[in-house]
């Protein structure tokens, strides 16, 4: 894609198109909008295959109604995330038509695309991991994926998890979401060919709280294909579930 | 117990009763209550002794009360651990007849075991140690341990335990809690026999704040025996008591 | 392929070929080797698609050759890791035909798998991480996957890297390794739509030795669909990318 | 300057101006302003080139009004930093005509000097790391450095930065602010001769939060002339950049 | 035991048999045996159930040969942790008889008490942490426990730990072991009624390597019950159990 | 002391005071008051030259009310440390005649002891700092020492405290306290003969931040020497200095 | 710089020097050398004003002779650092007239730069921090810079340092590099009007060895001005210094 | 002493045996010696009671014997920390008459101080403590105090403390020296009344090791009066309490 961009501006230069300077000009600048406070990056959709998301954390409610704006009115839809209800409610303006949850701490504005791909198993090992679930799901949905939950399934009672084996297995890959020791993306894991994307929650308390426990334990599991995100980042691990659940549904599509 | 559920299906097969299709349902999912945001473990207490307990943290009130209710509908009793007052007030329709500790932040709901075994010893360095020693005191009984309280017998005046040596002598597993320097367990361990389980509580300030200056001196204490739970974990400490202590009394019952 | 197995076991029952004890001893033992001081998991390949992979490190050369001629004679094939000269030194009857890189301190016996799949990007910011990348490019060997090395293309002379961006773009799956600020899967991840699988490396010095700074670099990776494995882990990274990039393969085989 | 200051004495020492006890005094005695709870340093402008900066954290309002009033009375202008504004509000009697940033957390009275030296970029990786950058861009205008703000470039859009080269490259130093995983001061110190004094913030969470993460990047960065002040601390990096830009801008000068 | 000491004392003094300084000096004096460089304390069986162990880092050879004969001769056996071979090799003179483990790093001089109590299982996830297992099942052994050894037995592959149920079931208590993620604790802690005692290894590599992962794992354990000893520390985790085991089995015989 | 307690209570058995059983109660059991949540330590100004002091964080109003009484019932005096604001004005009934200061948030009431010694000099570094210092003033006032205050003395004006050489020669111990770089004992240590006893304050943000910078400083201080407390602990640091003062005084007193 | 480039590249566009195709690779590829294990950035003396530095840790010495060999030929000099002596005699084929450091473990190869600008001081605490101090001393040599060497000058003697102050006054910019707590750039920085770059070094032992306590001294330092680079980072020091002393020489040399 | 000093010098000035520029030169440069590589500063017995005193690691074992040779030259003897036995053995050239500590890795040459005030104890908890204790006890030889040693002495058997609880009341400071738990400390401080100066030691492993674990316990200890020193620092430790022993001392000669 970049290639064609630049191609195309070469060729301009060669049939007189483009003046000297405006081509520099043009090789420079890639479109992004800038709002003084942000850069908002117009083609990251192109380069990614994704629009830019809005990371609602140390922006004011203002910010982020404008920033999502610009972005919903050139990509015809907009995801805000770590979106707390305070915030959420000091929005004036909103995205007419979104959806919120005040669980996920997640906001969507737009169509969502097709689902596309096998549905991707969102597990948790507790219920205090929901809000990061939730966050995980909303972004696979606002990504085309359709969600399988899986909530409450730790270790302490294996069989809860061991009784969900088929729909893992008919998965093109797994979110595991686990706080406190963060066994369950080991047993996971040890269990299945597809790869698993362990997400540690900051649920528990003592040593090891804030989420280093189970972030720990995952970076050093044993089964191998296990791959590991920042502590409480949903949004994260479904982005890279999106891009590896897409990898395999384009290729279907494409046979 | 495993094993008879297992020879039970596998003669059932055998016998005709179970087609083949059904057998594997039986095989692959041991039994537990999908509540969508939650999954009850109805059979713990058939594989470890004690039904599920609930852990308030990271759940709302709604969520806290639904799973109590079946748990306390299977099994005729239910602990709900790091339930702190202002969540309490917010549950609307509790069980009737519940008790409910704001100190020690755990509610019981149910008939109280009868108490087997020694009365198990929980210790305390210092006043500020109490909301742990209580969560401590709370599981103890729920599990059918009667509890000896010794509070605030730190070694900054150490004959405060040395006066409850007896009573420590006469237990079969001890509990002792202490933030700050965590010096105790050491202390204790070096006079007695019987396995002590250290709690590192988060009493204190400055470095090694939050509990992990005691919790290192009790995993390096040099009185060997002595063994550790998390910070703050007076439930797991008294979970693990009540199994030795049982251990001892089902011995003596059984002969 | 479990649940196969399972059907097997509860036909053979009914048709009265499995007495009810035998029944129980197959449900109840997979297949493993006991060798006293390892367990060799026989049958791993068929539940996560690959055999038991040997880890050296903490195991004694006579350890090592043993395990592995077991799972080398069930499989055809055996794959040793953390294996470093002096020890590989120490065996005294290796596997005949087997290939050791002394680089990434990795051992192979047996036939490569046919390659199918994309060739897989192995990038790397320095020199000094070519050890965690030869590890992984000899993983992904075993695995049948290509490997396209790009070496030492670090942010400091970032064209280093743009060079490569079509190789990255024809890819399903990128592997990047960077030791000291960990940059860059940041910057790739920022250039391209597919995951990227990032391994922190021990080079580097001072604060944050030892991998920590760009392992926390990267776990806070801007560029969302960026996952993390263990620093130096440059064969979980490996395992991760070869079960993506043989799901895309395998769709597009199937199709 | 100093050694002035002792030539003088010296000299009135020898000319009998001066008894010997009272130019002990003098010797032992630099000039401060006893206020009990402050010493306030009348005579830093002479030593380090600016007057003393009121910190106003861990300060009481009445404090930071007495110590301010104090420094501009001798000066003409004050500086107060890490004012907040709840803070800023039970200051009951201010200085008037003064000045007050909510978002950057700074107050400053009197005149600007008049600019000299080329404008001080000052970069953002986002939004949210715009309270920084205001501390240390009113910092710069109060030590009589001019500002370029450009806020929100970072890496997952690094045309954003790149877009801006040319007024990275007309600087004599650039100020670069990034939070969570830090990257662009390397990339910045990648792509310019300037140096470049790079800022972790506490933007961001999980593993590295609090500024962990950015810090250690920083610190490790491999694009040599990087160099870090503390978390957060727009206002350290400021000082050094204003420094920095007088040099060269005084060499001008004296040309 | 210490009550009947001080009895003792104070009936002597009743009787005249000991003057007043002499019955100072015995309530203050406890036996030990100074050597200098070392206090051998000769009374601690009758305290604490056991002899002093004789703990070897950081003792040179002499010393070691020292303490331990003198303990031998106090009580007929003597067991020295931490001996690495090379030390081991500089002891001149050796007691006779005695039994070396360079594995475990662990000496045993002396009869063995005769085995009481359930045999208490010794469960390791990995071939590497075999030396850990080792210790503690010597320090069984001089204990009066006899161990039943599982070895290598991680959730990797769990239906090798599952094959085992049986022999945890007919325990008092078990002793598991292990590095990397440490989560083989919580998933038999998941299926027991018994006691588990956690015991962390150094075993592994990159963020948490040194045991800190799997210690925290283990401190976080979601299966109650779970109690933790320091990182390779499988004499504290065997002093423990044998505590444990001998107070079932002392119930037991007095039956 | 503890001696001749001993041999009072020797000299009773011996002359019949005391029966058997009573004088075992006597040697186990030193004086402390159950007050079931706390024991209180009637005789440590016996052991340790010093009453009890009551810290308040953990405890609620109500037992610091109660355990204050007790101690000042039976000394005349009682010193209660770490009590905030808020807490202080919950307690219902206080001693009447009691001092407290809301900055150094700690109480005292009785007489003061008469001073005697050298006036401790107490130096902090910044104006935020004021708390600890006053934390230790107050303590030292307890414990009859005279004070010198020198407050905002930090080495970014390092004549701030060369000017108060004299006063800090003239005593027999100093405190410094600071925060942030911990800079101040080092360049105190490095001036004068004395004993220099540090106290790192939570003062500071960034990274080693919470007091963590200021306490490795002055842990690793070039200056021999120097002696630490834990951060913020002013009370400790008073204990100390008034320990050593005394230690003086009482040698001048007792010639 | 870079503009004159592209300006090029599109005039040969244009004037039809350049085909299509070529320009593309023109302006995709800047130059590099791949040697497979390394791509030798050669034009990054044009980007950043001084050619790649070889950093040897990581490397072999093959590796670090054909990479400094090239960089040789392209640039007439060329400098490699952390080559410790052993290494460096493994070196068989060094470049003939190169100089090497055993202390600093530095080479340099080549002419050196007439010295500009005034000489930069680098002052060392003890005598422990030569090595670093010698890193940056042949950096600055190489980035043509003479060097004022003032060594062993840490605070617990201060007027060491205070007798060298008129040389600091006539400098630039200066390094100040220390172990241990790390005082002496604070107290540098209290004193003087530039800027100061200080440098942590790996000296000392127990809490925050291996730099980390001078490093967070550094990072909180009262002193505005004062910047830091990564702990034994001799090199990033010069690096930054040369910057900022060229920077005013140049403004110098252009009047 | 520095009062004087200055005194002379502003009297020479006025009789005019000083020139202004001799009188600059003498206010602004103490006495030291410039050797290049170190400063030794000669009149620090002077300024703080004590030589300088040559910390050996970092040092080359040339430069060690040549500032140890000049010290000496200057004050009749020298003391030389943290000198293992390697190094020693490479000097060539040493002071005829000294006397070696290989366990303490101490040197000392020169005539011993007559000792005066009470003797020292310096109490271990362990064996493996050794080497600390005796780099407490040379010093304090060297400074005049003679020592009474109490090793291995730690509360897993406290009656071996308590056996010496008289020669502890005899003094006027106490250096208490333990590892792991480091528990000793407080038990010390929790029955005397003399200042405990706690030193922490690098014996022990797991979690905390290296020290931490006991220099945190230290830190939180609950006896107030307990200053400590950094890990292994019994050189410090001494320093600290041989000032605070002849302040004691000073004061009865005085008398």
């Amino acid at each position: 894609m970049k290639e064609e961009r630049l191609k195309k501006i070469i060729k301009d230069i060669k049939d007189g198109k483009l003046s000297e300077d405006k081509a520099l000009e043009n090789l420079k600048k890639l479109p992004y909008l800038d709002m003084g406070y942000a850069r908002v990056d117009l083609h990251r959709e192109i380069r990614t295959g994704y629009p830019e998301v809005v990371f609602a954390e140390g922006k004011t409610a203002l910010q982020i109604q404008e920033i999502s704006r610009r972005i919903y009115e050139n990509h015809g839809s907009v995801l805000v995330t770590r979106l707390d209800g305070q915030k959420y409610d000091q929005i004036k303006d909103p995205i007419p038509g979104h959806r919120y949850s005040p669980e996920g701490r997640i906001l969507y504005a737009g169509e969502y695309p097709a689902a596309c791909g096998a549905p991707v198993p969102v597990i948790t090992a507790g219920t205090a991991d929901l809000p990061v679930a939730e966050e995980a799901a909303w972004t696979l949905a606002a990504k085309g994926c359709s969600v399988k939950k899986i909530y409450d399934a730790g270790v302490s009672g294996v069989h809860r998890m061991l009784s969900s084996l088929d729909e893992l297995e008919d998965s093109n890959v797994i979110i595991v979401i686990a706080g406190m020791d963060g066994v369950l993306p080991s047993v996971v894991g040890g269990c299945v060919k597809q790869p698993v994307i362990a997400v540690p929650t900051s649920t528990g308390y003592g040593a090891g709280a804030g989420g280093i426990a189970p972030l720990l334990t995952m970076l050093n599991s044993c089964a191998p294909g296990v791959v590991v995100v920042n502590i409480d980042n949903g949004f994260g691990a479904a982005c890279a579930a999106a891009s590896i659940n897409s990898l395999a549904a384009g290729k279907e599509e494409s046979s």
